[in-house]
């Protein structure tokens, strides 16, 4: 199977790695996710790890480039379900994941997104409100 | 990998099936997802097999198996994703999924099971009207 199901979820798109991350595979679900942002409009991608126990720094530069792609297209991403083991072994090869949230589990990682998502419409509405007050 | 990852969404559980289901990694799904349903209450399971593209009686017995279990332990299943493909190959080799509800995608597998559990609901909650009107 050369690729990896992407899951659309209301306004986020959900990702489960099972299998190693190959070249081309990584390859490809880069292009299919920043294709389904593009296409579906997500504000947020949601990177299920949970069954993912041996990381190399490949792996963490697969999710660093998911995350600045996708903050490019204007969806935040979220790492869920991290093993402990993972975390120890990303610190220990000096990979601190800059710029990729992280959350316990994908419910965890849902809220999180819908905060951003519920303070960035927040902010808009604030601006739009300046917007208004100056125009008044 | 000996196992597949289960995501709890709210009252449903998801599965994303994206490599060959041998023989113990089935039995491993079957375990781990009824100890899920057990230990969650959750009130459905989706499985996503959109990554599946080959499909064989194992497979189609695997489903049956684990919706029929799901049943027992009060939770509905809905396979989503379903390449048209495996449609076909599935009828061909006389498997129906007798039991095993379907949709189209993710959203609309948790529109259906939404729906089933407000029934299921609005059912209960008759029930207990009727009860009322009785005890009255």
């Amino acid at each position: 199977m050369e690729r990896i199901p992407i899951l659309k979820m209301g306004p986020f798109l959900l990702v489960t790695i099972q299998v190693d991350l190959y070249d081309r595979l990584a390859l490809n679900l880069e292009n299919d996710l920043i294709s389904m942002v593009s296409q579906t409009g997500a504000r947020g991608v949601l990177i299920d790890i949970s069954a993912v126990s041996i990381v190399d720094s490949f792996m963490g530069r697969i999710l660093g480039n998911i995350a600045s792609m996708s903050r490019i297209m204007d969806a935040e991403t979220v790492v869920v379900g991290m093993q402990p083991a993972v975390a120890i072994t990303l610190v220990e090869l000096g990979l601190t994941l800059q710029g990729v949230y992280t959350a316990l589990n994908v419910e965890k990682g849902m809220e999180l997104l819908n905060k951003k998502l519920g303070s960035d419409l927040a902010q808009d509405e604030d601006e739009e409100d300046d917007q208004d007050d100056r125009d008044e």
